[in-house]
């Protein structure tokens, strides 16, 4: 069951942080929340306290920026522990912008077309655009082991994964929370994964990971993990429920539990890593009322990205499905590299169709984006479906009302 | 105008090679054929006489590997010549599966929908999958400029993009075949850029690049250059038309000439350089008959692949467009990186629906890939057609006949 070990008895969280009230609650238990679509248009980096947060248990405690390490270990290479000091004082800090995006954003319409698994029916504000601050995972892998990793060509070396173990535990079992990606992505010169101790300029919030959390540019949120406090180099990917279940995008034929476990089920696929080309409208909110007489055309926002590391090479918008406008990028964020881990904004005046302005009534305004890749999105959910809902990336849509 | 170059006198043509009359001719001068369907499918490494060929130019003549030498420059790094013999014998000589695949592959798609300016109407034959043997540019760079180049991180060097120059010429412009990609790909460890001197373990053919051409693993063909004969490292990509303008992917709302050269037209989108993913039908072919009483399945047969070398994670295929078989993988190849170069085939047993079996008529059969970063084929051709006709990768399908 790729949820068993999420509910947990309420006593585990007795000791939750504040959170702001703007979040819009998936659940509570754990906590699961969204931005406003409003709120994430307005700003080309998401604020600290409103970004979506995506935990899987109870918020760990007793966690101090003052007294933590972190543990590095194996295979070959022994094992060593680095204070959260030793990381912020010896390698150079890197400060980027990265998108964070929950693997279950949008899953509300994937539910809407189909019963899926993951709880928590996020719409398009599980996602998010912050900077983060921290040491490249890669410089400390340099400082550690100069001789024993071969740093350049990740090929030559037993390890081909990296494992990420985080704080948060499953009170029940004793399990932590845990993930992993390929060692190229840390040895890569331009893959820029973080030990980040920083998003905004100030130490993180408790929901975010304080003190330490991975960043993995590109990657889906399930492998950034929070609250790090162990890093172990394996020759396999980790063995994780969340790496070797949950975060998988089944056949769409697998429609239940037993399908899951099945041989189209969870061996059948990979894990998600690196996601998708997507882009999603964040205004007009849904059921945003326009008056049909005097309404040529309706200014769109939303944001576009692609996990790629490429930037958005365009976003088209249209209310018919046919003509569509071209839109303006209005912020994004390059790295030197030319890779693209932040999102793009974008706006566009969109013509009202002739016909929809004769009648009052819903209009359906769609965005697809392409990126340098030529990677698209698909257009109806129906064809991207999947049991656990994940990875949602069909056309972008809102729906407003004409009167 | 982005054929400009394209026609020539008839002269020009007058020292063609043979080929073979397997290959389809979309385009005699310059030479342009594709690889039939049935035959693609048959072999896991596409025999080089019926590999697909796409020239820009008449093909250039006196060339010689015993003769034949590449020039490689700058910047602020001089310029050296090197034998094709030093290439073969002064550096370790690697050997992988890696597919080409022209832009306008499936053109003939787009087409249908709207009149597209390409004029090669390609079916699914412009691709094929050949082994390919060579040296890392990597490794020879690394021997040239050991101290001028920064190998590890290309961000270090003046130099962003190297510039491939052919022997082919436009006559009558003087103009050589040319096109960039980024450096960050050259170095790449994991890259895999080669200056290959050999495919499925003989000599280039003439009309493949002989004696040396680039392979640059997930890019568009168009940038792995024929005839290699020039190497430029620049701070700018190539300035060539090829780069500039033929191979973009315009905004839809561009449908002639003055729209391409307009404010939406080539200066606003990128170059093809890494490809979509993708994937084909190519067997049964369009108008095969099936004898709808006793037909209750039918074996399909195709190919998929990502030019982001991610591997493919999964095939659909359906007759129905609603209920999706997943396809059994009969042949890749993955590299020690884990990245996937080569072509995945497939094949699947595709259930006719019931209501089909009741009446003779049309049956279309349709496929659809993911990869392991969940990128998929958009469904329909009308919503990533562009003007030129390129990177036609909506569902692959075909339409068969049940009486
Ligand atoms: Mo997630
Ligand atoms: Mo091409």
């Amino acid at each position: 069951n790729p949820a068993l070990l999420e509910p947990q008895g309420d006593h585990f969280y007795a000791h939750e942080p504040p959170r702001s009230p703007q979040l819009l609650v998936q659940c509570q238990k754990p906590f699961n929340g969204e931005t406003p679509h409003a709120l994430l248009a307005g700003a080309f980096v998401t604020p600290a306290d409103i970004h979506f947060v995506r935990n899987h248990m109870p918020l760990p405690r007793g966690l101090s920026a003052a007294e933590h390490s972190i543990t590095i270990e194996g295979p070959g290479v022994g094992a060593t522990t680095l204070t959260l000091h030793d990381i912020r004082t010896k390698f150079k800090a890197h400060t980027f912008c990265s998108v964070l995006q929950c693997a279950g954003n949008r899953r509300s319409e994937m539910a809407a077309y189909k019963l899926v698994e993951g709880r928590a029916p996020w719409n398009s504000g599980g996602m998010g655009n912050a900077r983060w601050t921290g040491a490249l995972l890669r410089d400390v892998l340099a400082s550690l082991w100069p001789q024993e990793l071969d740093l350049v060509n990740p090929l030559n070396n037993r390890a081909k994964h990296v494992c990420f173990i985080g704080s948060d535990q499953h009170k029940e079992t004793g399990i932590y929370y845990e993930g992993s990606i390929p060692l190229a992505k840390v040895l890569d010169p331009l893959g820029d994964v973080l030990l980040a101790y920083e998003m905004n300029g100030q130490e993180l919030l408790p929901d975010h990971g304080y003190p330490v959390r991975a960043i993995v540019p590109g990657y889906v949120g399930a492998r950034q993990v929070k609250w790090l406090s162990r890093i172990v180099l394996s020759e396999n990917e980790s063995e994780a429920p969340w790496q070797k279940k949950d975060y998988k995008l089944l056949p769409q034929g697998v429609t239940d539990h037993e399908g899951a476990e099945g041989p189209q089920g969870w061996t059948s696929m990979p894990a998600v890593e690196v996601m998708p080309v997507q882009s999603a409208i964040l205004t007009p909110e849904a059921g945003s009322v326009f008056a049909a007489s005097t309404t040529e055309a309706i200014k769109v926002r939303g944001y576009a990205w692609s996990g790629a590391g490429v930037p958005i090479a365009r976003v088209d918008v249209s209310a018919d499905g046919a003509t569509w406008t071209v839109a303006r990028f209005t912020a994004s964020e390059v790295r030197p590299s030319g890779r693209q881990w932040a999102w793009t904004l974008w706006e566009a005046d969109v013509p009202v169709p002739e016909e929809s302005r004769k009648k009052a009534g819903p209009l359906r305004i769609m965005c697809k984006a392409m990126d340098a890749a030529s990677n698209t999105q698909p257009e109806k959910v129906a064809t991207v479906w999947n049991f656990r809902g994940l990875n949602c990336n069909s056309w972008g849509n809102t729906i407003v009302r004409l009167e």
